[in-house]
């Protein structure tokens, strides 16, 4: 209800100019590039608060301190909602759409307007249904959500969805392959252990959790072989193995050089006022 | 028995077609391509099966699930075998090959069948020998090799069966380097720690389990040095070891890339129709 | 005060000698060489000494070796200090300087500078104030700032400063990245698993300490899932997530081969006398 | 004294034959191959015969042929050691020099030839020189040193040689940068844990346990950090030193896939006779 008070002295604003200031800020937009940050130091804020709420001596000693923070994020989050489903008309995407409630009604239903509304929805929904208090717990960490707002002017979140897309297919090959390794020695695992230990090998599954930790290299050390046989296999696992668990981390290592190799290759700078030039 | 029924119907269909439709799919045939994808998700659930029935209390609970899709499954796989015989005489490989019986003698001893047939023998061999209950869960565990079905249909395969084909020489001396080293730095930890842990140490062997789990940086905690020089010496054997155990890891990755890169490179989409073309 | 006396004697050496002996040796310096040697070991067995010092009984056997040999470093590092403020206008930073008192007060601000006098000093200060035992402790670690007094002779420090100044970009990103990972996983690893393990995983906080063990696959053992849905999602995130993890060490590998490569390719024998000449 | 007659038996062969067929085999000399690889298994059989010997359940059982085998290896081996000091002369390095009695001391005092030596000491020694038990199992494991024979005919250890020869500045600096890193961290999670864990961490050589186990990602789980300061502590530096400890890693696997592409192309197929041409 305030919303749209405070929504009416924005009304006299520039529209135009408000799309800028909420978009991520382009060269030298000083006004823009404030927003932009004081964003990310907010949303930065509200994860960690989510965090440390669930410390629970930090929640009897500030517990008030959490409620406020939330309370003015809240509003903060809700007021920029509706602040960008009213000026999303200027966006190159949507200024075609003659109408503009269905311009609108199409910006409420993308990818990202569906996270902002998501990331306070966790604060409205116990006003309106009453909760019990397991799901209320998952609600409240529901606004962890809030971190994918960041994607918005994050520049990491771009480049890391680029790679990820550009490797797709050598990443589901080793993702195969590494599938195909871990069913194979965990079965044989199971086979050899499952005498000496049933409790820890008492299934394929189980011996899949041996798998992972040892072919990961995490080695957790709840569960490894005690056999000698089962010692010797998982020796060979282990040399063997690792290489080809490693075959993601070295795909992802070398695309994301080449992915920032090749941005940067986009960018030169003006020879007359020296400003970044984006070639992209 | 059913099969060669089953087998009769199919006869009125043409010979060449059920051969394409068998073999892995060419571009825009779509009838092959539902063939090929409804393999992998059999192949896959069966694998799944295996794993899940080790697990005694969905067996109690799930039993005859078990039993009845494994009864399909066999079924399935065992008229796609004696299809692929009855069809092979269409494949370039065999076509030569005047005598049919000779041609389809030679397909039935070639790797891929022979998996064929292994992936359903442990069904049908209980029934022809009876076996005692260890040598039945191995069996059981047999029907694993129904994975390399899929070897067929994927790509991952192959293009890793390439790769350490061609990296053979790399990998194999730095196995050795692994050994070597394995050997060295066992046998000198052995000799520190027997006297302060003689269990944990008793031999060099034992040592190697300790060798193994840090060089590969596993680590499950349950042998490590505790004298003072047994700790010196773990500690300058993880530095300077570790990186050449993670040689393989390196060659394998980058060679996995470079794999890649080359496969790319030999496809290229046709100006005119927009199909992917293999230069290959 | 001795220092003065010591001080009056080099006064007759040439300042601007002695000023080349204390910096970096150049090609063929062997005066300059040998002290830049004499140094790093000092360097050295001054850090080896801090290190011992925490082991009692090494302490209770050679206090007093101890005691002499800081004594005597202190000395050294002292008039090293003196010495350096006293040549530092020979330097071609602060060689324009007219007022030779303003110069040396701009030396003595340089890091550098700073870093020389923070090692002595921890020998100093007790002798002006009085600490308590607790303050006293962490004065002689602090004694290990002189490990950053190798950073004037050391080309590996300089290195490794140029790759983390030119791969700033990079490795934020993949920090973002990790970071992002790293709270998300834990997120939901808390959820699942603290009904099962209220201690262990008390707060989203202690979940990441599991988190950031798994995620390095460091795997301590003190802290891991125990559910079938907590272990199910730790198999998950260990095999998509280390490869994230691992961008940084990927990322810093190949910007430090990349960097001794250029640096090589800066050199080059002077075909003549066969010294090396640096292109730089 | 048996070595003589056998020596004598060789006399009547010619000596250039001799010495082509103990050095490492040239293309198609089957004779020396086969010596080659029996010597290569006979090595390897030795190094496994080591291994297994600190098995007591084995040499309970197979104690006597333990026994025979070391017999007729080490008298295999002293009459190659004899042979090949017989046949050095014909060797290039050694041609030139007309006396061949200093030529064969040289010879002596090679690296290689005192390896050969070394490995076949353990055996006579005990035989001239009484030993107590403790050094007698030193000696034994010492016949390890066989394993180093190995080299003469192993390219993987030429490979490897040459590769730490040519990357011994990146290795240096970066194994520098790793004690540095492993110094300041450590010292600082002494101080930290020191008060909460006095035997764990007792001094600063016992963090440094903690400091490897954690940088290398081995993760034993004998010790770590449990105060809220060092987990913090202890989770930033796995996050950012990791990177750090991995790069010897990097280097090696770069300059191993290197160094084998550089040897490949020197090597070339004879047109004609389609035989491998070494270009080296």
């Amino acid at each position: 209800m305030y919303n749209f008070k405070r929504l009416a002295k924005f009304k006299k604003i520039e529209r135009k100019r408000l799309y800028e200031i909420l978009e991520k800020a382009k060269e030298g937009d000083k006004e823009s590039k404030i927003f932009d940050i004081f964003m990310m130091i907010l949303i930065s804020l509200n994860v960690l608060a989510v965090i440390l709420e669930t410390v629970n001596s930090l929640v009897t000693k500030y517990g008030k301190v959490f409620l406020y923070f939330e309370f003015i994020s809240v509003i903060i989050f809700s007021v920029e909602y509706i602040l960008r489903i009213w000026v999303c008309v200027e966006d190159d995407k949507y200024k075609k759409e003659k109408n503009k409630f269905k311009a609108r009604i199409k910006f409420i239903l993308s990818p990202l307007s569906i996270i902002d509304l998501l990331a306070i929805l966790p604060f409205y929904l116990p006003v309106l249904i009453p909760f019990d208090l397991r799901i209320m717990r998952a609600v409240r960490l529901f606004r962890l959500i809030r971190l994918l707002k960041v994607g918005r002017y994050s520049k990491a979140v771009t480049t890391f969805y680029k790679i990820i897309k550009k490797k797709r297919e050598e990443l589901l090959i080793s993702l195969f392959i590494v599938i195909v390794l871990l069913i194979i020695t965990s079965s044989l695992m199971y086979y050899i252990e499952n005498g000496a230990q049933p409790e820890a090998f008492s299934s394929i599954p189980a011996a899949m959790w041996w798998g992972i930790a040892t072919l990961t290299t995490v080695g957790y050390g709840d569960i490894y072989p005690i056999t000698a046989l089962g010692k010797f296999l998982g020796a060979i696992i282990s040399i063997l193995g690792i290489g080809l668990f490693a075959l993601p981390t070295g795909i992802l290592a070398s695309a994301f050089t080449e992915e920032i190799a090749i941005e940067k290759e986009k960018k030169m700078k003006c020879p007359y006022c020296g400003k970044d030039i984006d070639l992209d």
